[in-house]
């Protein structure tokens, strides 16, 4: 409650000042692509225009720029050198959210339509490979920061890749363990989070310690993210989650909670086991039938208590570094932020 | 006659000594790739294997290192500096042909199954991600050579996205000019060509005079390379292409040798337009009268003559730059064997 109350009056400022700093080189550097179309759907994606390219109001938290600013803030004092890696890390999330959305048939992300519906699915693909791409040019035409920066993201992307690649093979797979899923997520969406908070440091020369605590506070935070997220996906606010209510569930993800409850040995578990199996996992009935199984098969439960015990890990790792204040306690915010988040 | 006489005897060795020169490298290259799935796709992709990983004939030409390790002869005498710039090209290729065969929904690639039926469209996009991403891990690690190269091959990647994009774009587009269609080969095949023909040069750190000359002579390569696929999309061997015939009317193309025979203000020309504008272009029958109208109305012709055209345009680029023998010679040879290729 405490903890709640007081990130909730930090973050959004916190995030408001590390957006400042980052959208404008966000906007430069997706301004130097020389293809109208890609350009467009580039636009879109960050929140900043809409399918004709009239400007909107930016959405999104723009979580891992942040935490790349914060780390390099905490590692030496200054943001600076953060700064090329924050739009890089941006870029390549939006590449990935691009490309995902496609695989997964998903209809709307930030309460609007996906890139994919918008655009069809190869122009989202080819504006998917151009962020991706840019991210690239961007650490490349950095100075020191940026190519320190480049084999840490690189690396970071591979690990994402392979975490789609791995959450496409679960989905609507039987027989799946919760440690597969656990693995997955890891390269899904922790992958890139222990780049984003570790990124800043690494760009800034901090000592290899340093980097390394920070890349565990974004692999333990991350997980946590996910975590979360997949509790969102399965009883989440439409309105506020911008996505579809039970989206996991109707999908047949093989999330977290989902896998949890089917692997939790209880009544409801095995009745969930069997409607999948059955395939019943579509309907407007199944889908209302199934989220009620999942919660009270302890899914839901073990999601958020396993997300809360990820963040206290994260948070450890804080400590004992050097890290400097006030960044130091803002990643903590972030983090506890991030995994309060819609609850 | 001597021309084609002269480099199919040279062109198959110059060929197998690249490769031998090359391939150790680009294997060594996806053996770092820690998914297995990743690598599996990514070898299937690269004609190493089948569909299970058991071990097949390597196939496809691999003109474009060979052109990176001819640039950096040519240049200065040595292949050593075009290795790592040799390895990503032919990776952001495959990356590429694994995502425009999604795009394209074609079917078959060097006589086997597309990535995406095989292995299905997600794991063939994120396949394509991998080899990407590779290709910038390969330069990142590589020395001066490789750090020299990346801007270079990031800049072809994005034109080659576009080119991509633009011919989405075309497909079964009324009143298309034949220089938008040039405009989109220029960024579809082009740029990576003219990357190819002088990255190694670029690596090796040779004159910006020389970088520019070579990357002319890849440019006007790359149409004609282009042209000749085109016009092999309309009346190729199946058997030699490892394409379906007529592959281009039937997915309503518009490339080149269509568009001059849509704009070439004949009967057969406008019998062809009314054919489109009605959408008859699928069935065996319309593809077969399609194909004929093709020829009939000089499409196929002026494409071939625009295709020698810009074969001796590449060729004069070569000339009065202090380029090294046989290195200048072997990519005349390479440039006139792929304008003779199947024909």
């Amino acid at each position: 409650m405490t903890r709640q109350l007081e990130h909730s009056q930090i973050v959004p400022q916190l995030l408001a000042r590390t957006r400042d700093l980052v959208e404008p080189a966000l906007r430069a550097a997706i301004g130097t692509l020389a293809d109208d179309r890609m350009r467009l759907i580039a636009s879109y994606q960050m929140g900043w225009c809409d399918a004709e390219g009239n400007p909107t109001e930016p959405g999104g938290k723009a979580i891992r720029p942040a935490l790349a600013i914060l780390s390099a803030e905490a590692a030496i004092g200054t943001s600076r050198f953060g700064l090329p890696a924050a739009v890089a890390v941006e870029l390549v999330h939006n590449f990935s959210l691009l490309h995902d959305d496609v695989m997964d048939r998903d209809l709307e992300r930030r309460h609007r339509p996906t890139g994919w519906l918008v655009f069809g699915d190869g122009d989202a693909i080819l504006a998917g490979n151009a962020m991706l791409t840019l991210a690239m040019q961007v650490l490349d035409e950095t100075g020191i920061e940026g190519r320190r920066s480049l084999p840490h993201i690189l690396n970071a992307t591979q690990l994402l890749i392979s975490g789609q690649s791995r959450d496409l093979w679960l989905e609507g797979r039987d027989g799946v363990s919760l440690q597969e899923v656990l693995d997955m997520e890891a390269g899904k969406t922790a992958a890139l989070l222990a780049c984003a908070t570790s990124v800043g440091a690494l760009a800034a020369g901090a000592p290899d310690t340093t980097v390394r605590a920070l890349e565990r506070f974004g692999h333990e935070l991350g997980i946590a993210f996910q975590l979360v997220d997949d509790v969102l996906g399965v009883v989440g606010d439409p309105a506020r989650t911008g996505k579809s209510s039970s989206s996991d569930v109707r999908a047949g993800k093989r999330s977290a909670p989902i896998v949890a409850a089917l692997t939790s040995d209880t009544p409801a578990g095995r009745q969930l086991a069997e409607m999948f199996a059955a395939g019943r996992h579509e309907d407007e009935d199944d889908v209302i039938l199934a989220t009620g199984l999942i919660k009270e098969s302890g899914g839901l439960d073990w999601a958020i208590q396993e997300a809360e015990a990820r963040l206290t890990r994260a948070l450890d790792e804080l400590a004992g570094h050097g890290l400097a204040e006030p960044a130091v306690s803002e990643l903590a915010a972030v983090a506890a932020y991030i995994v309060d988040r819609d609850r």
